[in-house]
C-alpha cells in the first residue's frame, strides 16, 4: 500500500512536473510574443495622444469607445461589441482658480482642481478665511470656528506605509467625505491636500461624495507645494482664499463598455473576464489610470490570437466605462451577466498602473487561492512573487457576487500616486517594458485558469 | 532525551522569534527614520545639480570629493577622510559629431557620443562608408569588406531577457571589444548601437577596451532611433558617415575615495563596508549611476546615528572613485585593507540604480547565503523577497578576495538602461521613495550582519 502510494505519488508528481514544464514553455511563448511583437505601447500612445482625456459623458468618452471597439477587433476578437449603459455626466465647466490673500495685500495663485462630482462656486466664486485641520478629529474640535470659512484638510499621505495604496486608503476619506463634514458646520468651501507622495505641485482630483443632508459646497484638491505653503503661511497670518470653480452635472447620458470575446472551445458558456477601465479623469491623458490596464487587456487578446491559443472557456476582454465617478459600466456588465444567467469563473483586472508587476491580489475561496499560489513559480521569472488575499479591482468586483474568483494585478506602487488623477498622468510616464510585463503575467494567469479551472 | 530536545528547541525557537521581533521593530525604526526624515533625496539633488558630472580626473571629480567629505561628516561619521589613488584622466575633448550622407546629397545628423577611453578622430574627422554587422559572427563573415569602412555594430539589447542586466551582459562586448575587433580588419572607426531598451535617441557611452595589437580607432555609441534609421537606410542605399571625436587621455592624476567610519564597539578591527561610486560619466548628472548609491550609503550612516545605533563592528561608508573607467578606487581600497591586515567580513554595494528594491545578489559561502536568506522575512515588508547567488558589485568585489562576503542591492531593473551612461541620467528620473526603500533594505542588511555576524 505504501509502495503503491509512493508509485502513484511519483506518477502524479511526474505529470505535474511535465505540466509545469509545458506551462512554463507556453508562458515563455506568451512573453516572447509580447516583448518582441507587442502592441500595447503603441496602442497606449494612440489612446493617450489621439483620444486623450475621456471622462464619462464627455466627447472624449465617445471617441474612446470607438477607438476601443476598433482596436478590440484589430486585436483579434471573435466578436466585439458595445454594451450600453447610462452614465453620469459631470463637467468641470471652466478653469478652476484659487488665489490666496495674506499679510494685508500679498497675493498668491494656488494650484487647485475641483474634485470630481463637486458643485462649482460659479463665476462669482467664494472668498473666505481659511481654517486648517489635519484630521476629522481636529475638525470636530474646531467645529465652532468653521462657519463661513474654507476648510483646508491638510492630512498627509502617510510615508511610513510601504505600499502606497495603503496611504491612499487611509487618506481618501478626506476627499470623499470631507466636503460634507465641513458643510455640516457651515463651511463655505473645502480644499483637500492632494493624495500623493509627489514632489511636484499638480493637484490630484478624484470623486467626492456629498451627503445630501448638507449644502453641496465647492471642493478642490490643492497641489502639495501649495498645501505646504498654505500650512506655513497660516502659522504666520490669516489667509483669505478666493475660489472659483464651475463643476456641475448634466443629465445622465449614454456610455458603453467595450467588450471583445474569444469563444470557448469546451465551455463556451463559462466566462473568464479580463479588463480595465476606459474612462479617465478630464485633467490628463489617463495613461496609468487606466490606459495601461486597457492596452494590457487587448494585448492579452492579441497574444492569444497570435499564438493560436484556443481557450476552453469564453474569455471576455472588457474596457469598462465610468469607473472613476460612478461605476455604472461595471454594474451593467454584472447585471447583464446575471440576467443572462452566465457562469463567471474568474475576473481579472489591471487598474493600479503600468508598473513592473510584483503580485496579484486575489479574492476567492481558500482552495482557489491555494491553487493560484501553486502557480507562482510560473509567474516568478516575470516578476510576480506573491498572491495576496484581497479582492479584484472595482470593475471585476461585482463578478464576485456571481460566484467568480476575482483578482487584480499588483504592480510596484511607489510611483502610482505621483500621477494618479493629475495632469501629469501622460504617456511619457509609462515604461514600455513595465507595461508589457504586466500583460505577460495577466495573460499567464488567464491561461492557467482557462486550462485548469479551479 | 526527546523531551529535553523538544524543550531546548522550543527555547531556541522562542529566542529566535524574540530576536526576529526585536529585529523587525528595529528595522521598522530604520524605515521610519528614512521615510520621515530622510536626507538621501536632498543630498542627491545637491550632488546632481550643484556638482553634476564627475568623471575621474575632471574638475567635477574634485568638487564631488569635497562635497562627499562634507556630506559624510554631516551624516555623522566618527571619522571621515579622503583615500588617495591615481586615476586615469580621459577627456571627451570636444563635441562629438556624426553626419550621414546618403542618396547622393541627402544629409542627416546622427546622435552619437564617443565611447569612454576611446581615441578621437581629431578635428579632421573620419569619413567613410558604413558597413553594418549585427554580430561578431557577421563581422567575421564580412571581414574582407571592412577595410577603410566604419563598422556599425547593430546588436540589439535582447528584449526577451527579463532582468535588463542580462541584456547588458549580453550586449556590452560590442562596446568593449568591438572597436579593436573591427580595427583588426582595417576598419577606420566604429559605431555601436546604444545598450538600452529606451524609446528615445540618447547615445549611451561607457568604456571601451582597445587591444593594443591594433590601431586605436575612433568609436562612438549611437542613439537607438538613429541606429534604426541607419539600419533602414543601409538597406536602401550606401551611407557615408563623417565622424568627429576628440577623446584622449591626459596623464594620470590624483583622485580619492571618500571614506566615513563608525567605529565598532566590540570588534573595531573587523570591517563592514557599504558603498557606491562617486564618479560618473561626463554626459549627465550621474543620478542613477551612481548618485543614488552614494546618497543611500550616507543615508545609512545618518540613520544609524539618528537612531543611536552603536555597531559592534566598524562600518565603513565608502564613495569609491573611478568605477566607470578604471576601478582604481576599488583596487586602492582593497590594497590598503590588505596592507593594513584589516579583517573584512562584509561588503555591500548599490550600483544598479535607485529603483524599488526587489532583492540582493550575494557572493559568499553557502552557509552565509543560507543565513542571509533566513533574514528575507525581515526585508519582505520593504520590497526585498529574494537573495540570489551572485556577486557584490564592481567596487566591493575585490573585498571577496580578502575573505569578505559581498552583496549588491538588486532594484527593479526595467528602467535602469533607459538612463545608463546617457544625458538623461538626471535627478528628475529618480523617485524619492524608491531611493529610500533601497537605503532601508541596505541598512537592515548591514544591521543584521553587524549584529549576528556570519
Amino acid at each position: 500500500m505504501r509502495r503503491l502510494f509512493f508509485t502513484t505519488s511519483l506518477f502524479f508528481i511526474c505529470i505535474s512536473l511535465f505540466a509545469q514544464n509545458e506551462d512554463s514553455l507556453f508562458i515563455r511563448r506568451i512573453a516572447n510574443e509580447i516583448l518582441l511583437n507587442g502592441k500595447a505601447y503603441d496602442n497606449l500612445r494612440e489612446l493617450t495622444r489621439n483620444v486623450g482625456a475621456r471622462l464619462a459623458g464627455s466627447p472624449g468618452m465617445v471617441k474612446a469607445e470607438q477607438w476601443g471597439l476598433k482596436t478590440m477587433k484589430e486585436s483579434g476578437a471573435d466578436k466585439a461589441w458595445l454594451q450600453e449603459c447610462m452614465v453620469p455626466h459631470w463637467v468641470r465647466g471652466g478653469q478652476d482658480k484659487a488665489e490666496a490673500k495674506y499679510n494685508g495685500s500679498a497675493k498668491k495663485a494656488l494650484n487647485v482642481a475641483a474634485l470630481g462630482n463637486s458643485e462649482g462656486s460659479g463665476s462669482r466664486g467664494v472668498t473666505a478665511d481659511v481654517i486648517e485641520v489635519k484630521s476629522f478629529d481636529e475638525l470636530e474640535a474646531k467645529k465652532d470656528q468653521v462657519k463661513g470659512k474654507i476648510v483646508f484638510y491638510n492630512y498627509h499621505f502617510n510615508p511610513t506605509f510601504i505600499p502606497t495604496f495603503m496611504s491612499y486608503g487611509d487618506a481618501v476619506r478626506y476627499r470623499g467625505a470631507g466636503p460634507s463634514r465641513a458643510a455640516k458646520y457651515g463651511a463655505v468651501a473645502v480644499s483637500v491636500r492632494s493624495m500623493s507622495h509627489s514632489t511636484d505641485n499638480f493637484p490630484h482630483t478624484g470623486s467626492t461624495n456629498y451627503d445630501t443632508a448638507y449644502p453641496k459646497i465647492p471642493a478642490v484638491a490643492i497641489g502639495l507645494q501649495d498645501a505646504d505653503w498654505l500650512d506655513g503661511q497660516l502659522q504666520k497670518s490669516p489667509v483669505k482664499v478666493s475660489l472659483t470653480t464651475y463643476g456641475h452635472f448634466l443629465p445622465d447620458t449614454i456610455g458603453h463598455n467595450v467588450i471583445g470575446e474569444l469563444t470557448g472551445s469546451e465551455f463556451p458558456n463559462e466566462y473568464i473576464t479580463v479588463g480595465g477601465h476606459l474612462d479617465s479623469w478630464d485633467l490628463a491623458e489617463g495613461a496609468h489610470d487606466d490606459g495601461t490596464g486597457i492596452t494590457q487587456t487587448m494585448e492579452i487578446l492579441r497574444t492569444f490570437k497570435a499564438l493560436g491559443y484556443k481557450p476552453k472557456h469564453s474569455i471576455r476582454f472588457v474596457l469598462f466605462m465610468n469607473e472613476e465617478n460612478g461605476m455604472r459600466g461595471a454594474a451593467k456588465y454584472a447585471e447583464e451577466a446575471k440576467k443572462n444567467n452566465e457562469k463567471h469563473i474568474f475576473g481579472l483586472e489591471s487598474d493600479a498602473g503600468g508598473f513592473t508587476p510584483r503580485g496579484f491580489s486575489f479574492g476567492g475561496k481558500p482552495e482557489q487561492l491555494e491553487k493560484a499560489r501553486s502557480w507562482i513559480p510560473l509567474f516568478y521569472p516575470y516578476g510576480v512573487y506573491e498572491i495576496s488575499r484581497g479582492g479584484g479591482g472595482a470593475d471585476v468586483g461585482p463578478l464576485a457576487r456571481l460566484g467568480a474568483a476575482v483578482s487584480e494585478l499588483s504592480p510596484d506602487s511607489q510611483r502610482y500616486f505621483d500621477y494618479h488623477h493629475a495632469a501629469n498622468d501622460v504617456f511619457e510616464n509609462v515604461n514600455k517594458r513595465e507595461l508589457e510585463l504586466g500583460a505577460i503575467n495577466m495573460a499567464a494567469f488567464i491561461y492557467l485558469v482557462d486550462k485548469y479551472g479551479w
